[in-house]
């Protein structure tokens, strides 16, 4: 198989994987269990894993990464949005 | 910098972004939250991404995803055993 197919099918399924979660924010607006340090964490670890993807010119590490770090970024927003609201009500 | 050392960087920080999701799970023994599915697609696009790191001869993105592979085996297990023990007392 072309390396850059299998690249590109490995990220199509490692982003789907990561939809349900923000799926899940969005229905419950319950951003209880989410903890803004690890996707500070994870965030920083994706957007190194962009700039190696450029540095080995390789768009499957580019593409996928990119795309978990809008997914983790809109996840981050959504907790300051919603941990507001939730103080709010106690 | 090394462009080695940047992804083995990038591949720490995610890996350690994915260790508050096992410990929870070990700590409360609740899994009530957890897709099998989605750990299932989540293993099949880990386990792709260490083929194309070989392919591609790639430490960093071997590493990572064979580190990857091994949480979310681990949470697929423990899905497993206390989604019956859940059971059992509902």
């Amino acid at each position: 198989m072309d390396v850059q197919i299998l690249g590109l099918i490995a990220g199509a399924l490692t982003a789907i994987a990561s939809m349900p979660q923000l799926i899940k924010v969005i229905k419950t607006k319950n951003v209880e269990d989410i903890s803004w340090l690890m996707l500070v964490i994870l965030i920083s670890g994706l957007s190194l894993w962009i700039w190696y993807g450029f540095e080995q010119n390789e768009l499957p590490i580019i593409l996928s990464n990119s795309f978990a770090v809008l997914i983790n970024t809109t996840l981050l927003i959504f907790y300051f949005i919603f941990r507001e609201k939730n103080d709010d009500l106690t």
